[in-house]
């Protein structure tokens, strides 16, 4: 499971404070600390209350690579906020994110490109959305077309993410974004990676870790790759971790938690 | 989710003290506490201990009785056993299990006939437990056969059973399963019920509940329709109703737990 951690993200009322009064220390906790809870790449988001939003997306690396050199996914809708976040983490970053509409792709994948930088694709398009499996299937397929065009062949580089929805108002979602992910292991061989936002799925609902940590669980099972969430949720962590021991992806040992967390950490 | 309790068993000591010392409190608490928590059903086993089976299952039966209708899972590899427990029990029970030997589907399927009951098939045959789930539907496909020959037309009655093997000693052997439990649903329109005996899948490891709940949920989300286990689990539980919750098999409210356990108490 590949694990983007989530918390440095200026929607988080922490975040939004540390970006504010430049208090590194919060910044360089949370990067610590999910690395230690098993991240295999940090994800950062100034979030919408920034002044500048490059200023304060070029001082969110810069902060966190004076504490590590754990991949960062730089996580904006802006061109100019990513380019800047990019030339400051370095190779081995990933794009947060693009989607299918052709506007975003004529820009990301040459930035890609340029960057040697992985890259998130939601399965969005001119017409939002999809309803259902196929839709998003037909997007992820002109993604990875798109990505071929742009010099990207290495499908370790392309991330495709369904895009879930909160189950509170779209319950029929859960189901439709497992069926992509199947169909997505289809498109290509060897497949684009897929990768979910999963905390999306429980916004809004009262029981959040709960539903988080059981709809990880079913997206394993239906082939997800990889998550953005929050690795300090220990539940969560140890659901997704369980899900792949129970698909034969970790050898069982007594301590199999420890010691996924353990080949992480080395790397 | 269909849910046989799994606590009256003579492997439990509480159980297995009850049965030597004729305590119908303990049986009786035990019923009361499963149903409370959510069970559909009850198993009842009487375990290797027991001097005399069948005066140890009509016991169990009985003492059960004496606070609930809910059906009963009469849980025995003895045909004679088997017989009392479910003359004992009255319609609506459940035989735990046949396998697809022809030996015993020739017994137990026309057992279940005589008794109006449910029947548990386990997807075993005279050469052993198939390795994957090719197998494992080859042999269900057999006993959807024998139901039908012996009038088992309702396959609301008919429950397979792909089973689950310790992940410690067999590690593909989930993956296989849950392939199963897919390729049964196709077998038949309608198709036959699926059902785990859950445990078994935790069996000689450390974290029991964690990978039982994990399991529970990926099994659900590949179709499973049922599972013999400890309802008193509450994250067990919990982790299974938020998998049909995301399933779109309940309308989601903030109190989806409660909402859910109500209407299982309501019958």
């Amino acid at each position: 499971m590949y694990v983007i951690g989530e918390r440095i993200n200026g929607m988080f009322k922490d975040v939004r404070k540390a970006i504010q009064e430049c208090n590194t220390e919060i910044v360089q906790n949370l990067a610590k600390a999910q690395l230690e809870a098993g991240a295999n790449a940090l994800d950062v988001n100034v979030g919408p209350a920034a002044a500048d939003a490059t200023e304060a997306m070029v001082w969110l690396v810069q902060t966190i690579r004076q504490v590590t050199q754990a991949p960062l996914a730089i996580d904006t809708t802006k061109p100019e906020v990513m380019e800047a976040g990019l030339a400051e983490a370095g190779a081995g970053s990933i794009i947060n994110s693009t989607t299918g509409q052709e506007e975003k792709l004529t820009v990301f994948m040459p930035m890609a490109q340029k960057h040697k930088a992985a890259i998130i694709a939601l399965t969005i398009d001119e017409k939002g959305i999809p309803r259902d499996a196929a839709g998003r299937t037909e997007i992820a397929l002109r993604i990875v077309a798109s990505a071929f065009e742009n010099g990207i062949e290495d499908m370790q580089r392309l991330f495709i993410d369904p895009v879930i929805l909160p189950v509170n108002v779209a319950q029929t979602v859960p189901q439709q974004v497992m069926d992509a992910l199947r169909e997505v292991r289809l498109l290509s061989d060897p497949p684009p990676k897929t990768v979910l936002g999963l905390s999306n799925v429980s916004q809004g609902t009262a029981l959040r870790s709960l539903i988080n940590r059981t709809y990880l669980v079913m997206a394993i099972a239906a082939g997800l790759d990889g998550a953005i969430l929050d690795p300090m949720d220990e539940e969560l962590m140890n659901a997704g971790i369980t899900a792949e021991l129970l698909l034969d992806k970790q050898v069982y040992c007594d301590d199999y938690l420890k010691a996924y967390l353990s080949s992480v950490k080395s790397g």
